[in-house]
């Protein structure tokens, strides 16, 4: 079987997104910056059906973790964000589909946690959107059972992330982290329960916009 | 004149101490353990007064350092904890004259950032310690007279460090990020004002028990 991996960009403070997140800013305010280290480059361009773009250190990190990854699990924030049932926004579109638009980068199944039932949506580009109501260890299960002995991504939200690392599910962790501050939103890491994971460094890799620190969690 | 820096260590998930500081936990609990990297140093150990060690990239990282610091800043709980004026925990000596022993690492000027006036003290090795009670700017413009052209060190804890972020007064912050989580403590980067500092990245050196990332602050 595969790993189950997290891999996620901080702020140097250890922020994944910013405060007062919205449907304008999803990653909240502040947030969106954290990513412009991967926008330009070649791999994260393919991903969203673009192409050209740079090739250097930081396109190799992606490219290594999109060969790894089988399949997507994700917090219901990270698919759609929204409060109450799915289409309760009246801005939103009802069905709500999501932030990630029809033809989504994740190319794979993907498992949604979240307490509202739903039929499984399909799009273009292979991805695939299933909504898991039974917490996430049955989440974790279906995932490792459709990714073909390829790893398990745990892409977010932090709560999602968090929730895995307290419950000692996480086999690798690499954060990357961005040379900003945020001083507010939703941290990484924090609400690890009682005991923390011990992890062990694999490896930095440095660039001029982002570090890339890989952990592997020995307990 | 020198820089003004920080230069600490921190647990991945930002801590640069446990929880629950005290007499017996200086560093509050599992807080010593984020120094372990540090402990069996050539560089690390001489400043100590004790002979032998390793020399690798981490000492290279600390000579470095050590290299370029004439006077060194902190706050009073890094001197010497406790509660209250000087002296008023009873478990303390009297007149209590902190953590550091008769022959303290710093070997220069030390500013303390207290709101108890007392008279310097001197100690072995050319460590001297001077109380400010006229806030961060006063204390830093001591420092710097008193830094013969060579580096501040903002030495922690972190809420010295914290004032002089948000009071836009640090030229370089390096951090040494060990591969721990404390889950809580005192949090190096958090309560920096309205205006966060930008930073640049300078540079990243991997070893295989800490990461040593350094930033220039640029506004």
């Amino acid at each position: 079987m595969g790993n189950v991996t997290v891999d996620i960009t901080t702020s140097l403070d250890g922020f994944v997104a910013g405060p007062n997140q919205s449907r304008e800013h999803p990653l909240g305010e502040g947030g969106e910056k954290l990513h412009d280290w991967a926008l330009g480059l070649k791999s994260f361009r393919e991903l969203h059906g673009e192409t050209g773009g740079e090739t250097n250190r930081d396109s190799e990190v992606l490219d290594e973790v999109f060969d790894a990854v089988g399949v997507t699990v994700m917090g219901r924030g990270m698919f759609g964000g929204g409060k109450g049932p799915w289409g309760s926004d009246p801005t939103f579109d009802d069905p709500w589909e999501g932030w990630w638009g029809d033809d989504p980068p994740f190319h794979g199944p993907v498992f949604i946690l979240t307490h509202h039932a739903r039929e499984p949506l399909a799009k273009q580009g292979g991805t695939t959107f299933t909504f898991v109501t039974d917490g996430i260890e049955v989440a974790l299960e279906q995932a490792q059972a459709a990714s073909g002995g390829k790893d398990v991504l745990i892409a977010g939200g932090a709560k999602a992330i968090q929730q895995y690392l307290a419950a000692g599910r996480v086999d690798e962790l690499q954060i990357h982290v961005v040379p900003q501050l945020l001083g507010d939103g939703e941290r990484l890491l924090e609400n690890l329960g009682g005991e923390l994971p011990e992890l062990e460094a694999i490896r930095v890799i440095e660039s001029p916009k982002v570090t890339h620190l890989k952990y592997r969690v020995v307990k």
